[in-house]
This record gives structure tokens, C-alpha cells and sequence, in this order.
């Protein structure tokens, strides 16, 4: 199986109003409430696929998952207001502190689980009171290969423990880099296979093996919250199952575009994903 | 002691923003969450007042207040988003459908506070699953005086039960009679006595021993929310102590005033309670 770990779980709230208005009241009819965070996403995605997976990580009593760690807090909200035209505008909670004892807790589950994982994936933000090189640590506590998709400092620090594949989007390796990167070029220099999604401009696989690109074959509107971890998803699936490189980028993109086509994150588009597995083309170098 | 009644009760989430950019993501740092619903708005405002009150209503396992009744689904969320400049846009879930066997159990458990209560205050819009008329059934399941604070249907059944009191405000008042209010004159025809709150412009009270205006002494900003709920416990604690009428009416005017200067529902400014306590100007007619 594959395991998921989500360190800063959420509460995923998402209203579908009419317009809105500032200022103004508005009774909310449709509300969709779930599980939320970035591995909890791929984890649902790959439930969808009919991968064998679990997903641990930290929540407080609001998410009710049976590898998740309890925690003293409530789960921290992410509100997302979604009106027809398909604006989203959302409002994120800070996460709770973590205690030591809690991070303790979720270290000793970590080790029951990683044993039975074919990938590891490690997804996401750090929540207050876990240590900035915490990701490093659980990719070096384990022999299982890691995904690693975070940002900034858990990133950076990650980076020296050599995770298997890291999953930045283009802001997230701009960060990383200090500068605009230059691909594939830049991504060679991070010592480690490194799948860069570029949003509208597809994405970039560098691995010593080699480089490759994969451009989308056609746009897809819908909410693009969550197409990040669709793109994890199918790495993850392709590093379980030893699939060649470029059929895994190929893979990832047309599941990354097909769950724009969902309605929320955690989901794809079965259908826009089988059309877009035929016409999406990767290019060597 | 007072007996308030939420059975629409609600988690009351305020997230303060520096500016609401539809179509943006927004990090909320400051997060401010309490039970909240009319009834529970008018109890907190007698506990800041030092008066004994206890609260019950229905709620789900996220309200954990003593009185209350469990129900077996979440609570409904209404979620406040302040700027700086006082804008407040407010998100409400509907409420959660109860079943028959909560409103019975409930209907036991309101049986046994009744009997120790001096006014009894029925606040807010009723869930689903909880027929129109409950407020009517609660005013004629105890001998205590009622105080009914509601719209629409809810109230015009309620009225049929003869409250000791009624507070709408001006859009109450005017889905109630059919029209534009000609106050006092209209507050009359009802046949029970009828405080009625009209915003900036003060309030009225009409009963069987006369009529009484009052305007606010001078124009207080801040948040509305909850104004409402400061002047029914205002009214409360008049009918408690049996206070004279205009005394009861001048009171709940400078409380009121003094709970938009609180930053959320359920609390008033206490400086500013005493102040306007001093200026308030009650008429007669």
C-alpha cells in the first residue's frame, strides 16, 4: 500500500452561493464538508483509482480517520466560497500547536505503518510546535522511497535526507532556488528527481535517467484546488508499480487535468481521465 | 433564574481579515469561535450582568454546554468575515433536521427547568424537523412568563399563546402585520405587550398600561450582531426584578446601544452601559 502523511489536516468547507457579496448576508443552502489537507487529497484520489492506500497523519476530533494521531485542538478550518461562474475565494485557518507528546504519538504510528508502504508521501505545510526539519526526519526513519511535496524550510531541510521524488509547484521551486528556474537545467542541481508542475504549461521530470516534459493537450476549466496532489497521486502509483519515467509524468498529467473537472479536491474526472491518457504527449529532454 | 431557549443553535466563527478579495485566498490569523444563536447571545449578556440564567436549546456535540440536548448532527456553522472598516459578510448553514425523538427529549428537559425559571426567553428561528408552532406548545407547557423573540410563522403561531412580552424588530413587525407598522397604534392591536426595536431610530414598547418610546442618545458604531439579544435580556431581567415599564424599556435601549460597542454577540461595553444608562430619554404616548 501507499502511505499518505498529513501533518496539518483541515476541515475542507466549501459554500456554493450565488454571488458573493461583501457586506451582506448570504444563507448558505449548499454545503460540502470533508476531510481536507494535501495528503488526505491524494490519498482519495488513489481510493478512487483502486490503489490500496492509508493515510496518516494529525487531526483533531472534527476528522474522524483510523491511521490519523488525535490531537488536544480542533481542526483547523479551510473555507472556500464558490459562486457559478466558478470563482473561488477562501479562507484558511492557522493549524493548531502541535504538543511534543502528540508529535511523539504520531512518530511511533509512523513507524508501525512505513513498513507495509510500497512510497511513502509526505504532503503539505507543518503545523506550529513540529520542528522545521520534521520531514527530513521521517524520510531518514524510514527504508520505504518518500515523495516529498511541501514548501519553503521543510523543504529545503527535506531535501538533505533525499527523498525519492519531490513534487514543488513552479512558485514553490522559485522559493527553493532563489531565482526563476531554468528547466530542466536548475532541477538537476537539486540532487534528487524532481517532478515540477507549471500549471497551464504542463510539467517537468528530471531524474538522472533523464528529462522529460508533458505540455496538457487541451484546457480544463473547473477547480483547480487539489490538482496538485491528482499530479502526487499518480507518482506515487507509478513509483509502487515501477512504471518508466515518462509514462509516469504522462500519467500524472491527465490525472492533474482530470480532477480540475471535479467538483472538489480529492476527486477526478473518470472519464476526462481515460480521453486525456490518449492524448497526452511527453517529450524527451 | 432565567431560562433561555436556543433550539437553532449555531458555532458563531468570526475570522478578521484586512480586506475581502473575492476570488483570493486568504490567510486568517485571527480566528474567534463561540456557541452562538439568540437564546445563547441573551445569556451570556445576563451572565456579563451577574444574573442567574441557565440556557438550553438543541445542538450538536461541538456546542458542549450544560443544559443543551444533544443532537446527533453537527451543529450549523455561521461564519462572520470583519475588515477593519466594520464590513461584516456573514455565511449561514441551514440548520440540521431533528428528529422526533430529540424534540421529545428536549420537551422533557424543558419540563424540569421551567419550574424554577422567573421568565422563560424563546429566541430564533426553529430547525427543521420541529413543526411550526413549538414556540406556541413551549408558551402553554409552562405557567412561567414568556418572552418570544421570532419571525414568520413561529411568531404568529406564538402570539395565539399569549407571551407575557414579544420583541420583533421593524421587519418583524411588518411581515407580521402586512404591512409598514404604525407604531404605537399597531403594537396594540396584537394583544400582548410588544417591545419593538427599530434600529437607529430607538425602540418602542406597547403594553395595557401604556405606551412608551426611546430614541438612542447618540449614534454608537461597531457590530449590530447581538443588539437585539442585549435588549431582550434587558427585557428579561426587567420582568425578573419587575421593574416599571418605562425603567424595563429605558434600560434594554442603553443596553442594547452598549453591546454594538462589543466586538462580538452576547457582551456589551460596560463603560458605556453606565453612561448611557444616564442618558437615555424615555417618553410616554
Amino acid at each position: 500500500m501507499i502511505l499518505t502523511v498529513t501533518l496539518n489536516a483541515a476541515l475542507d468547507i466549501t459554500y456554493q452561493v450565488d454571488t458573493l457579496h461583501p457586506g451582506h448576508t448570504h444563507r448558505v443552502q449548499d454545503v460540502h464538508t470533508r476531510p481536507g489537507g494535501k495528503g488526505i487529497n491524494v490519498a482519495d484520489v488513489l481510493t478512487q483509482l483502486g490503489e490500496p492506500v492509508r493515510a496518516t497523519g494529525l487531526a483533531g476530533p472534527e476528522i474522524n480517520l483510523p491511521d490519523f494521531v488525535p490531537i488536544n485542538h480542533p481542526t483547523r478550518r479551510t473555507t472556500t466560497i464558490l459562486t457559478p461562474d466558478g470563482t473561488a475565494t477562501l479562507f484558511n485557518e492557522p493549524g493548531p500547536r502541535i504538543s511534543t507528546g502528540e508529535w511523539a504519538t504520531f512518530l511511533d504510528h509512523y513507524d508501525t505503518l512505513t513498513p507495509h508502504a510500497t512510497v511513502v508521501v509526505l504532503s503539505g505545510s507543518l503545523p506550529p510546535g513540529i520542528p522545521t526539519d520534521a520531514y527530513a526526519h521521517l524520510i531518514t526513519r524510514t527504508d520505504t522511497p518518500v515523495i516529498l511535496d511541501t514548501d519553503g524550510d521543510p523543504l529545503r531541510h527535506g531535501l538533505n535526507a533525499r527523498p525519492a521524488l519531490i513534487k514543488p509547484n513552479q512558485h514553490e521551486l522559485e522559493r527553493l532556488l532563489g531565482h526563476t528556474p531554468h528547466l530542466p537545467h536548475d532541477c538537476r542541481e537539486l540532487g534528487v528527481p524532481v517532478a515540477a508542475t507549471l500549471g497551464a504549461d504542463g510539467a517537468v521530470l528530471s531524474t538522472p535517467d533523464g528529462c522529460w516534459t508533458v505540455r496538457p493537450p487541451h484546457p480544463v476549466t473547473g477547480n483547480p484546488t487539489g490538482a496538485g496532489d491528482a499530479f502526487t497521486a499518480a507518482l506515487a502509483r507509478g513509483l509502487t508499480h515501477r512504471k518508466p519515467w515518462p509514462h509516469i509524468l504522462a500519467d500524472a498529467a491527465a490525472l492533474s487535468a482530470a480532477a480540475v473537472a471535479a467538483p472538489h479536491a480529492g476527486a477526478y474526472h473518470p472519464d476526462l481521465y481515460r480521453e486525456l491518457t490518449n492524448l497526452v504527449d511527453v517529450k524527451e529532454g
